[in-house]
C-alpha cells in the first residue's frame, strides 16, 4: 500500500497531519466555536426559496463578483460597524480562511513573511505557510494583550510584509484597542510597508465596536469577517473583507475565477435578510459568555476576559487531561495548546450548565 | 484614490489583469463551454429540500471530509468510467480549479515546476503561478495532438514534478490516446517521479471511454473531473479527483479546513440523484457537437475533431476581429488566443442554428 511518504510531496509537509478539531459524536460540543442555534424556520424555508431560484440557473457560472452578495454585506457593515462601506470596499470568498489564502497570496507568498502575536488564531500561521510565505511568532503579554513595545520592536526588526491582528482573539477571547491597531499600523508602514490584516471573526459578540472605521484613509488596513459565528453559519462558509477597493481589485488577481458557488451566494444572501433575528441569538449569547465567565471564577478558574462567543479558562497542570475528564463528563471543549489552558464555546443556556457541572466535577477531582 | 500598484502587492502581479471571459449579456453565449439545458424541475426541487435540510444545521461545521459527497462521486465513477472505485479515491474541492490548486500546493510550489502542452486550458498556467510553481509550456502537433515523442524529451530533459494533460483537451477538444498517457507517465516517473494530472473536466462528452482505469496500480497518476459540465452545474462549483488514497490524505495537508461548504454538499448529492437524466442531456450535446463540427465543415472551415461539447473552428487571419463579428452577430464565443481559431460550445440546437447562421454571415463577409 502506498502511503503519504511513498509520495513526492514537498518535504515540508512529510510528517505533518491535517489541521482540525476532532469531529467527535458527544452530547454537548463547545469545542469549535459554533453559534448553537439552528437557524430559524422562516429562514431555512428562505433559503430553500432562494437556492431554488438559483439552482434553475446553475447550469450558468455564477456572478464572478458577487455584486449582489457584496452589496448586501457593505449593507450590513454600514448599518453595523461604524463606517459607511460600499461593494467596491467588500470582497467574499468560502470562508474567511479563503479570503485570508487569497491575501497571502497576494501580500505575502515566498520570500516575504507575516507575523501574527501568538497565541491566536492558528490558521494565520497554517495558510502562511501552505501559501510559501514565511511565519514570525510575535510576543504577547502574560495576561494575553498584545505588548504593544515589544510587537512595535518585532515589526521594526523583522518587516513583515503581512501584520496579523485578531480582535477578539481566538483563543484568548481578548479585545485588540483601536490604539493598539493604530500604533502596530504605523509601524508596519515605517517598517516596509506591510499589509495589515485585523481578523474580526467574532466581532459582533464584542463589548466594544468595530475596528472597521479605521480603514479609513488607511489602505493597506485590512478588515477580515465571516458568518460563521454571529450569523449561526458555519457550514455555509462565507467569510468576506472590508477594504480600499484597491485591495478589492488586487485579490482578485489571484482569486481562482467563480470561486464563490451561486448556491452559497444565494444562502448568504437569505440569511443577510434575517440579520436582525440572527442578532437577537448574538444577545443570548453574549449574556451566557458574561455568565460563563462569572461562574467559572466562582468556581476557582482562572479565566481570560472574553469579548468572543467563547472563554478561555484554567489553569490546568495538565491541560490535555482536564480536556479528556470534561470529554468523560460528555463535553467536548477546545485544547489549543495555550499551557494550562482550555477553551470553551458559549453553548445554549442548558449546554453551559452541563459544562459548568462538569467543570465542578473537575475541580473537585483536582483537588481530592 | 488608491490603484493596485500602490499597494504592497507581489511584483509578479503587477500590471496583471484578472482571469476570465467576458460576462455580457447577449442573446447566445457560447463562450464558458457551460451546459445549456437547466436543471430539471424536479431535480430543483430536490435541491431545495436536501439545502433545507442541511440549512437547518448550518450553524455547525459541515462534515469537513465530505465523505457521503465522495461515496456518491465513487459511485457514479464506479458506474459510468470503467473502474471500481472507493471514496477513500474519491476527493472533491470548488471547482476543478480548487482540486487543482490543492494538488499543485501538495506536489508542485516554490522551487518546483509543473508542465503542459498547450494550448490547453490556461488554468493549468495560471494556477502554477498562483502556487508559485514554475510554469513549463510544453509542445503540440499543428493537427494539436501530443507530440508523444517531444512532450517525454520535455519532460525527460526539464524533469518537471506535476505533469498536466487534458483529455479531451481545452481549447482544442483533442482526446487523448491511454497509450499516450502511459507514455508520458513512464517518461515522469524515470525523470524525477512526479505527479501527471489527467484533467477530464469534459470526459462525459467523449466517443471514447474515460482514462480513469489507468490510476490502478499507478499512485503516481491522478484524475480530475468536474460537475460543472456534463452534470449542468458550473454554478455549483464542485469538483473532484480520483487516485491512489495516498493522493487523497496528501491533499488534506493543504486544504483549507471545512473547504466544502454543507450547501454545496447538498445540492452536488442532489444532482447525483439524477445523474441518468442530466446523462441524457449529455447525449443530445454530443449530438449537437457533432453537428456542428460537419456543418461548420460545409461551411468551408476548419475544424479540430472534438471530443468535448465545443468545438474549435478557423481559419481566420484575425481571429479577434472574426470574433468581434460574431458577436456583432448576437453570438458570444470564445477566443482563447489560439491563432486563427476561435472556439463555440455546443447549445440547443436553436442556439447552435444562430451561431451557424452567423458565421455563415461572417464567411461571406470574409469571402467578399
Amino acid at each position: 500500500m502506498t502511503g503519504i511518504d511513498d509520495l513526492p510531496i514537498r518535504d515540508e509537509l512529510r510528517g505533518k497531519s491535517p489541521y482540525g478539531a476532532p469531529q467527535l459524536d458527544v452530547p454537548v460540543r463547545l469545542n469549535t466555536n459554533e453559534n448553537p442555534y439552528p437557524l430559524p424556520e422562516p429562514l431555512v424555508e428562505r433559503i430553500a426559496e432562494r437556492v431554488a431560484e438559483a439552482a434553475r440557473q446553475l447550469n450558468r457560472y455564477p456572478d464572478r463578483d458577487a455584486v449582489e452578495l457584496r452589496t448586501e454585506l457593505a449593507r450590513y457593515l454600514t448599518r453595523t460597524a461604524g463606517l459607511a462601506v460600499g461593494p467596491e470596499q467588500v470582497w467574499a470568498a468560502n470562508g474567511s480562511n479563503e479570503v485570508l489564502q487569497q491575501l497571502l497570496q497576494t501580500f505575502g507568498g515566498p520570500g516575504r513573511t507575516a507575523i501574527g502575536f501568538e497565541p491566536s488564531y492558528s490558521m494565520h500561521a497554517l495558510i502562511s505557510r501552505g501559501t510559501g510565505t514565511g511565519w514570525i511568532s510575535g510576543p504577547r503579554n502574560d495576561d494575553f494583550t498584545i505588548d504593544v513595545e515589544a510587537a512595535r520592536a518585532a515589526i521594526a526588526e523583522r518587516k513583515p510584509d503581512v501584520v496579523f491582528i485578531t480582535s477578539p482573539n481566538n483563543p484568548t477571547g481578548t479585545a485588540v484597542e483601536a490604539d493598539t491597531v493604530l500604533a502596530l499600523y504605523e509601524a508596519a508602514q515605517a517598517a516596509k510597508p506591510s499589509l495589515v490584516v485585523v481578523d474580526e471573526a467574532y466581532a459582533e459578540f464584542s463589548h466594544r465596536p468595530s475596528l472597521l472605521p479605521l480603514i479609513e484613509g488607511r489602505p493597506h488596513l485590512v478588515l477580515s469577517r465571516t458568518m460563521s459565528k454571529a450569523f449561526g453559519a458555519a457550514g455555509l462558509r462565507l467569510g468576506y473583507l472590508a477594504a480600499d477597493p484597491a485591495v478589492v481589485d488586487a485579490v482578485q488577481l489571484v482569486r481562482l475565477p467563480y470561486h464563490l458557488s451561486a448556491v452559497t451566494q444565494a444562502t448568504a444572501l437569505a440569511a443577510l435578510e434575517h440579520t436582525d433575528t440572527l442578532l437577537g441569538y448574538v444577545d443570548a449569547l453574549k449574556t451566557e459568555r458574561d455568565r460563563l465567565v462569572r461562574e467559572l471564577r466562582a468556581i476557582g478558574c482562572d479565566v481570560t476576559d472574553s469579548d468572543a462567543n467563547f472563554v478561555q479558562f484554567g489553569r490546568f497542570e495538565d491541560a490535555h487531561a482536564a480536556w479528556q475528564t470534561l470529554l468523560d463528563h460528555g463535553v467536548l471543549v477546545r485544547d489549543n495548546g495555550v499551557p494550562g489552558r482550555l477553551r470553551v464555546t458559549a453553548g445554549t443556556p442548558t449546554e453551559n450548565d452541563a459544562f459548568l457541572d462538569a467543570v465542578r466535577e473537575l475541580m473537585k477531582e483536582k483537588s481530592a
